[in-house]
C-alpha cells in the first residue's frame, strides 16, 4: 500500500451532485447543511431528491464548526435541517432523525414515501430490522475495516464487514419471502423504480466501498443475481446518482481515514476507542 | 463494597410484574418472549399494557438458547415477538423495532400511541431524538458504569452516565418549549397521565439505576422538580409499575454484571470489547 499522501478532504461537490447543488441554491423552508463527502448527508440529500420536497443544500465544513452550523446541530455534525418556516427557526439533526421528518412531511404533502404504507406494519417492521442492522452493524463495521492499520486487523475488519453485508442480504430477501411477494411488490420491498429507506440508509457506504476500500483494502462487493441488482437500482437511481460526486472527490477526503491520522473526525475517534458513533 | 456472593439471574417475575404474567397466560395473537431482569423486555412489556393489545407473556432463559427463541429473534436475544396469527406464525425481534411495530397495530386498532400524532411531524421528531439519544449514550453509559471495576473507570463511568441523564433532560426541556406549550400537551410532551416512547426506552434503565446502580455504585439520580415529576410519573404509572418485580430480583441478576463475570451476556461482553450493544 502507498504511503500517506496527505491529501484533505474537499468542501466542495463535484460531478452530478455539483449540478444539484447549482439547482438547489435557492432560499426555501427547509436548509439542509451538508458536506460533500459526507455518507450521512447523502442519506437525507437523496430523499430530498426522491421525495420532491423543496430544500436548499448549504455546503458547511463540519470540522471547522461553523456558528450557524452548531446552531442546528449541537454536536457540529452533518446533517442537520434548519426549519425557515418557523419563526423564529426550528433545527433538526442526525441522520436518521431528518430522514423519518422529511419522510412524514413527504407523506403529508407530495405523497411519496420512502417506507411501506401505515397500513402493512409488518412490511414497515421488516425494513426497520434492515435500518436498524446498518446504523448498528454495516456503518461501524466500514469505519473499522477502513482505519484498520495492521494488516491481521484489516484481514478480520474485513471479514466481519463481508459478513455485515450478507446479513443485510438476509434481511432483505426475509423482507422479499415474507411480505413483497405477497403484496405484488419488486425487489426487496421496493419497486424496481423508487427508493426504499434501507436503499437511503445503506447506500452511501456501499457507494464508497466500491471506491474507497477499493483503492484502500482491495475490497469487492460480494456478487449475487439479486444483490447485483438492487446495488444497481440503488447506485444508477437518478435521485441517487444525482447527489454522488466524482471518485476523485472520495479518494481524496478518505485517505486521513484509510491511514487513521489522528483527530481525523469524531466518527474516526469513536471507532478508535471503541465508542459508539457520535 | 463486599465481594461477590455469585447470585445467579432469576428467572421467574416477582411482585408486580408477576401478577400481570398470570394475567397473559393465555395464548393470543402476539406472544412477547420475555426475562424478568431485562429492561430491553419492559420497554414492550409496558408499551403492550399502555396500548391495551393483548399479548400473551412467555419467560425464556436468554442465555439458556432455547430453539423456540432462536426461532423468533436469531440472535437469542430478549424480547421477541411471534405473530401466530400468521400462517405460518412470522416473528420480530430488537426492541425497537417490536415498540413500532406494537404502536402501529394501536394505532390501527385501539387507536392508543406512545407518539404525538403524525400531523405534528416535528413534535416527533424530538421524541425519536430523544430516543436516540437513550439508545445511543444513556444505555452504553449505564452498563459501562455497573460493569466498571476500577475505582477511577469507575468514578469516570458514573459522571459520563449523569452527563447523558442531563442531555436527555435537555432533550426533553426542548420538547416542552418548542412543542408541548404550543399544543396544549403536558410535561415534556406527554399528559401526564400518558407514557410516551422516551418513557418506555428509557424508563427501564432510569428504575434499575435506583436499585442496581444504588446499590452496587452509590448511585443517586439527579433532582430537579420537572425532572423528579416525570421520573415520579413513568415509575409510578400503573402500566410501567405493574412490569416491575421486587427489588432483590433486579439486585441478584444484575450481580454479575457489577462484579463484571466473564460471559455475563452478549450485552456485557459488548461493553467490554468496545463494540456496539448487540
Amino acid at each position: 500500500m502507498q504511503a500517506d499522501s496527505g491529501k484533505r478532504y474537499r468542501n466542495e461537490c463535484t460531478g452530478n451532485a455539483l449540478n444539484t447543488v447549482k439547482m438547489h441554491a435557492k432560499e426555501q423552508d427547509l436548509t439542509l447543511f451538508g458536506s460533500c463527502f459526507c455518507p450521512f448527508v447523502q442519506r437525507v440529500w437523496a430523499s430530498f431528491e426522491y421525495l420532491e420536497i423543496p430544500y436548499k443544500y448549504y455546503e458547511v465544513d463540519p470540522y471547522k464548526k461553523p456558528k450557524d452550523l452548531l446552531e442546528v446541530s449541537p454536536k457540529g455534525l452533518v446533517p442537520g435541517l434548519k426549519l425557515n418556516n418557523f419563526n423564529p427557526p426550528k433545527a433538526l439533526n442526525e441522520s436518521t432523525v431528518i430522514l423519518e421528518y422529511i419522510n412524514d412531511l413527504a407523506v403529508n404533502s407530495t405523497g411519496r414515501s420512502l417506507l411501506p404504507p401505515a397500513t402493512n406494519p409488518y412490511a414497515l417492521a421488516l425494513v426497520r430490522l434492515q435500518c436498524d442492522h446498518v446504523n448498528r452493524s454495516l456503518i461501524p463495521s466500514f469505519y473499522r475495516y477502513l482505519q484498520a492499520q495492521d494488516q491481521d486487523v484489516q484481514i478480520n475488519a474485513g471479514k466481519e464487514f463481508h459478513e455485515s453485508i450478507e446479513s443485510l442480504i438476509e434481511l432483505l430477501e426475509r423482507s422479499e419471502n415474507e411480505v413483497a411477494l405477497a403484496v405484488g411488490l419488486g425487489l426487496w420491498i421496493t419497486k424496481n423504480e423508487d427508493l426504499g429507506l434501507v436503499d437511503v440508509m445503506a447506500g452511501p457506504w456501499l457507494y464508497r466501498a466500491t471506491i474507497v476500500l477499493k483503492h484502500y483494502r482491495g475490497f469487492e462487493l460480494p456478487h449475487g443475481e439479486k444483490f447485483d441488482r438492487w446495488v444497481n437500482k440503488v447506485f444508477y437511481h437518478p435521485n441517487f446518482k444525482s447527489t454522488c460526486n466524482t471518485d476523485d472527490l472520495y479518494l481524496d477526503s478518505y485517505e486521513r481515514y484509510a491511514f487513521n491520522r489522528p483527530n481525523t473526525s469524531q466518527v474516526a475517534n469513536a471507532v478508535n476507542s471503541g465508542r459508539g458513533l457520535p
